[in-house]
């Protein structure tokens, strides 16, 4: 069942390894020693990723990825606080919109889908705007693959005595992000992204005095992550039901990360895994929607073949028919698609993706040429 | 690895078939026709077991149950609304708690933990307070095991023109809830409870009407339960990313649900758990909390030895050695422990863990009788 199952090319949920999947096949105590153990230890691996030991704290939570960006807005920003929140993609408009349902002030500063934020704009609007406190910033935006310069905005943020909140859900793990050069208040990032984990929880990095210092920001029980971390550190455990099943299989994924060569490696085969897709796709016809000096090596955004005749639903019916899953564009303005370069897939795998997909076209006949 | 973990005798997570657990062995792609499949089936035999078909949808959500639950306040309770919370043991006490966070005004009704909340006494309390709106229940409070008279109250509630909402978590799919005979608002389960899936997910059930009601409630983009329904109409998918692995599992435990015999089937082999257990602690010398007509068949709770040499932690080890993880009391007057009697376990379990128990003491010297 699960080899003959289509290989995800989604970024997240994704494809795991089996060792990854089979460490599901325990069912674990949440108030026994053993999980609760399998959680410390889970957390000390998460804020080593980021060179944050002794420095910060992991705070996991359930829920999506999603669950955790509003769990750390809430927490963090206080409720006479200000967001700026950066955006080039539909990840920053969703952080603007949790931003809005929570009633935290904000403003959004926006560029095109194809253009980073830049260190010199977030500058100029800090320098505007005093009243802004915290400045939320998507790492990789997902709905395109862009990267934006984390390292510069937050120095820059720092410099203006702001508080900088990271989306880093498609990068953790795979992208280098080191907290003692990038300041930040929280960064985030789940369990079913580059660290190759099944979906079902998130996680937050903090220091533990922005931790302490969040009391009485958040109007939620489920979503408090200073209430999580305190509960925490004081039992061992987590405050409510935790997804057992999921914890076990990210950790059995942070073995495996650590056997791979850690972060280096990790950013080493996607980075393969996205040079071998855009140049097959290339040699079929196909552009990628961003120059590569901003493509993020964790999905890539093609644009669609003029032809008439293709849809969507049909190419994806027919590469899923050969083994691929990949996923939809998620641009308004052009006819795209995407193709994830993360998971536990090799450039072997995407070279047989690309093949995929030359098939479908000759089968649907459509040109790309 | 599956084989030679201990038996979870905990009311949640618990121990879950290999077939259930062997549902995760495949990944899903979230956007994927026949992951949409699954979560489409998924509600229907969830709607079906509260009789609720063609009446009332079912509302999935991501995180643990004490986040449906939190959603479903927060959906359904509008700002202006008040809440009478119906308070005999830990989850009443959250679930006040949960108004407070969300900060909807509420009243609490407290009875003792082994003093089930009588449908006079709400009959009485709604007729003093024409605030309230909503009155929050917990059919079986897994802090003692005891069961409030559901169906009785409901109809209180109904007949002064309140709306209901019920926490069900530890009860749905073993004890009858009948939507059609039992008004509610909001059913709030997870599931990994007496479904026997793994945890990761809740899900809430209600009437459409109510959902399309609950515009501009909650103040979360997370756990608006309204959104994820609408969206999900309109897709078929999640809003965000689900975790894939547990829905699977459910689904799987739903269709071993079927085979069973549905709820009389369930509801019976967990009758037959906790008599074996209670009879079998019995002749160990070992007293249960509750009367036997307000002990749901769900979870014990048991007086602890009075043994000097009893110490919870020892016992909990000694035992767990032997195969069996039993879990804590939760009461603050009474030394207690707990023994769930739900999950994929049989009365010949139910002996084993009993013998288990006798040997335990034994071996620490502790007098029973």
């Amino acid at each position: 069942m699960a080899s003959s199952a289509p290989i995800l090319l989604t970024p997240g949920p994704l494809t795991t390894s089996e060792r990854t999947r089979a460490a599901m096949l325990t069912d674990w105590g949440s108030w026994d020693g053993s999980f609760n153990g399998l959680t410390a230890s889970l957390c000390d691996k998460l804020v080593a990723i980021a060179n944050g030991s002794g420095s910060h704290a992991c705070v996991p939570l359930q829920g999506s990825g999603t669950f955790a960006v509003e769990a750390a807005v809430g927490t963090f920003v206080p409720r006479t606080g200000k967001m700026l929140v950066l955006v080039n993609g539909a990840y920053g408009k969703r952080l603007a919109k949790i931003c809005e349902m929570l009633g935290r002030d904000h403003s959004v500063y926006e560029t095109p889908e194809d253009v980073p934020t830049t260190p010199e704009a977030v500058d100029r609007l800090l320098a505007e705007d005093r009243a802004v406190t915290h400045v939320g910033l998507i790492h990789c935006e997902t709905s395109t693959g862009i990267l934006n310069p984390l390292p510069e905005i937050a120095t820059v943020v720092a410099r203006h005595g702001r508080r900088l909140i990271i989306d880093a859900m498609s990068s953790f793990g795979a992208l280098p992000i080191d907290a003692r050069a990038v300041p930040f208040e929280a960064l985030i990032a789940a369990s079913g992204k580059c660290l190759e984990g099944v979906p079902g929880m998130g996680f937050v990095l903090a220091r533990e005095e922005a931790l302490l210092a969040a009391e009485g920001n958040i109007a939620s029980l489920a979503l408090d992550l200073r209430d999580q971390h305190l509960y925490m550190q004081r039992t061992g455990q987590w405050r409510f039901t935790p997804p057992t099943h999921v914890v076990a299989a990210l950790h059995e994924a942070l073995l495996q990360y650590e056997d791979e060569g850690g972060l280096p490696a990790r950013h080493a085969r996607y980075a393969r895994n996205c040079e071998t897709l855009i140049a097959g796709m290339r040699r079929l016809g196909l552009r990628s929607f961003l120059p590569p000096e901003i493509q993020a090596p964790i999905i890539v955004t093609f644009h669609a073949p003029r032809d008439g005749r293709y849809r969507f639903a049909d190419f994806y019916q027919a590469v899923r028919a050969k083994g691929f899953i990949l996923y939809p564009g998620k641009l308004t303005q052009v006819e795209t698609f995407r193709v994830g370069c993360i998971g536990a897939v090799e450039p072997t795998d995407m070279e047989r993706a690309v093949e995929a997909v030359a098939e479908t076209f000759r089968e649907l006949r459509i040109e790309t040429l």
